[in-house]
């Protein structure tokens, strides 16, 4: 009845470096363009954002690159993380698979996202920066960067969307804990969000405005530089910890996985675990399959195009070669704030366009389904984002049933779900909508995408 | 500045038995009495509310009892927990105390009680129990009651104290999602309900008045039981698993602990940390000074009185004799909502007399002070009732500093604050009131008490 099979790896095992999975795709991923001159990014053209530590790693092809000391310093307070063998699951589902999960919820902020906040801020740190700005949509990014500014004494500045900044204050709460300052955007603040306000004064917000404002404080101020919590090659690296740390500990279960699941936003989480699988594989090792789950509300990688995009609306940011469905995409409502983004990580998208993986689109009611049957044998409540990630990980669990084989099934549970008990209420209500996004926005958002000639 | 020191116990050092204090005592604490004939209570008087294993443990004065292997199992998910020491907080004192803290907070819901939650829903399960009813206050018992009872396939009733249930839907959806029925109390269940809100239809509840809803109701149901998330002493035995970890965890430190400290309610956190090590002390080992942090609205150890008293307010529990504010007593409002009982665990308040502990209390402004220094500097956002002991922790560690002298000192980290962000959102905007206890209120309550002859 109480089967609990927790990995824990030493922390001597902390991984030592993070991994880069440029050093083994079979080719380069297209340039990243300049959004005036439509030509390829030197470094000064991103030194106004980031810090030129990042910058490099944002280019690199180096397979591995060191983690500084005092990161995996603060790492290990949370890290390893535990890897669970989910036997109660299992049972209760009565399939002959074995579902493990990598449980990132005991950071201090919920999440996986202090993995490369931690990151981030140090690296701005050692270069003198005083203020970093952010946005942020549910609230999981702009907490944990806050969190990290807090131990390196960094100012932090969120922009978040104002619709979460009305309904969700309890995450504003904590980045004010934290000691960060949260404005809701579009603000007074920056030529962006007036621009928008001017239109309409009460407007919701959305991700890519939240994240025009950001940059333009940090473009437009020397000792302020900018910080993004996900669709960044660096951003993807820094949580490759996760996927190394998983790999060592299903060593020590004597398992290697035949699916790999992680749910896709900006596509952090997911890529932190499957990238050093993926490598493993290119390198000549084990295949194994690679599922991203995202939601049906907001379908970058299923139903987006793959092409150059900007990264938010004011078209502040590069040109990336994406999944997108439009920088001006809305997305009807749903609860899983973390996946609400219009494109989908460069490298992420890659792989998929390689053949490397596959995607898989959800409704948000069968995910809170599956999130609530997990709670109740499992022990522990995820975030609505995470419960994408378990609603496949169960329907791949019930396939191996229905076949009457075997697989090894393993996914990400990004994060707890405790700062999103509103969905679970509404869930419960009967008030959550399976809505599809809108036809005419798509066709409307992919018509505005920018024309960009042949890449170099 | 990134000094994280974490000591983690491998999972073969889980402990194996749980610690029993009665062992180690100079003399028997005060019987426990009948509330009807006043002479001492034998198992059977306490048969319709709790199994016989936990009724056995409630009298044992055996050192150490097994823990079943079951139990050890469900513990493992979360448990060893770590211990830190909190260095960048030394730093932020300028203190030279070393300051450790044990964190709790990992568990699924949040805080210490599944540790005796799990330990109650085991052997009610084993003892054929079909339902559990209990109370909760601000709902750190009942969600993690509820997150046991999924886990052994029991129904958990939850009797929760209106005002709560009204403004903290969240914890409630937590218990929800584990399974769990929650009542918002008084209801018209119960006599003891139906007769409170004959008197005020909008009666507000207390935890005293809940406490006699769920022991009615399992008083009067043969397949249901009861169970306490704090107070009696088979629930501060289970969470002595906190002060044997802590012990070892110390060990592997090379340090012992000169102050040990945690913030009581009805006590269960506190004695879970101090226990093992007060009985170290009574067997002969190193004197350790036991500090109990309470809030200055509800004071039971500091301006309460030594006496029989009931637990609940409709009178239908056990006499104890422990340090009470009278089972009428109101405390004006505060967010910790875990440290609002009239009373004192009968073996915390025996031993407060035996002069092993001191009392201190403190009003919360000062305490959310310290909680968000804390925040800031470690990272974890404690819960409002553990800020009463880093408020505690740090005011030995400045006074070290003022004396120019080191002391070790170990505090309890008994629960996170996700879901208590309302209660930071009052401290930000400056509403936290620093109330006094009405001091006519506590005369009048005082004045209640049960006249008990002397004790057999």
């Amino acid at each position: 009845m109480t089967d609990t099979v927790k990995y824990v790896l030493d922390e001597s095992k902390l991984p030592k470096r993070w991994y880069n999975i440029m050093a083994d795709l079979p080719s380069a991923p297209p340039a990243v363009l300049h959004p005036g001159t439509k030509q390829p990014v030197g470094p000064d053209d991103l030194a106004p954002l980031f810090p030129m530590a990042l910058i490099a790693q944002e280019v690199s092809t180096e397979r591995e690159i060191d983690i500084p000391e005092p990161v995996r310093e603060i790492y290990r307070q949370w890290r390893p993380s535990p890897l669970y063998r989910a036997r109660r699951l299992e049972k209760a589902l009565q399939t002959p698979a074995k579902i493990y999960y990598k449980y990132e919820g005991v950071s201090p902020s919920g999440s996986h996202k202090p993995n490369t906040a931690v990151a981030q801020a140090f690296y701005n740190k050692e270069a003198g920066v005083k203020k970093i700005t952010t946005e942020t949509g549910a609230g999981q990014w702009g907490s944990s960067l806050a969190f990290a500014g807090a131990l390196f004494g960094i100012e932090i500045k969120v922009y978040m969307v104002r619709v979460s900044y009305d309904q969700k204050p309890y995450r504003r709460a904590l980045m004010e804990t934290y000691g960060a300052k949260c404005v809701p955007s579009p603000s007074m603040e920056t030529n962006s969000g007036r621009a928008i306000l001017e239109k309409r004064k009460d407007h919701p917000g959305s991700l890519g405005i939240a994240i025009s404002e950001a940059v333009e404080v940090a473009a437009t101020h020397e000792d302020t530089k900018y910080a993004l919590g996900s669709v960044l090659n660096h951003v993807l690296m820094h949580q490759t910890i996760v996927g190394q740390e998983t790999m060592a500990q299903l060593e020590m279960a004597g398992d290697y996985p035949d699916v790999l699941i992680g749910c896709t936003g900006g596509g952090s989480n997911f890529a932190g675990l499957v990238f050093p699988f993926l490598g493993a594989q290119l390198r000549g090792g084990k295949k194994v399959r690679v599922v991203a789950v995202e939601p049906s509300a907001c379908p970058s990688l299923t139903r987006g195009k793959y092409a150059y995009d900007f990264g938010d609306t004011a078209h502040l940011t590069p040109l990336v070669k994406m999944h997108t469905l439009g920088s001006t995409f809305t997305p009807p409502g749903f609860h899983a704030g973390g996946l609400r983004y219009h494109g989908m990580a460069p490298l992420v998208s890659f792989c998929k366009e390689l053949g490397l993986l596959e995607a898989v689109a959800y409704h948000q009611r069968p995910c809170f389904d599956a999130g609530v049957q997990f709670a109740r044998v499992e022990g522990i409540l995820p975030a609505p984002e995470a419960n994408h990630a378990i609603r496949a990980a169960i329907d791949e669990a019930l396939r191996c049933k229905a076949e009457g084989r075997s697989r090894v099934i393993v996914f990400n549970l990004s994060g707890h779900g405790h700062f999103d008990m509103q969905a679970y209420l509404d869930y419960f209500a009967n008030k959550l909508l399976d809505q599809d996004y809108d036809q005419q926005e798509l066709a409307t958002a992919l018509a505005g995408l920018p024309s960009v000639a042949k890449a170099a």
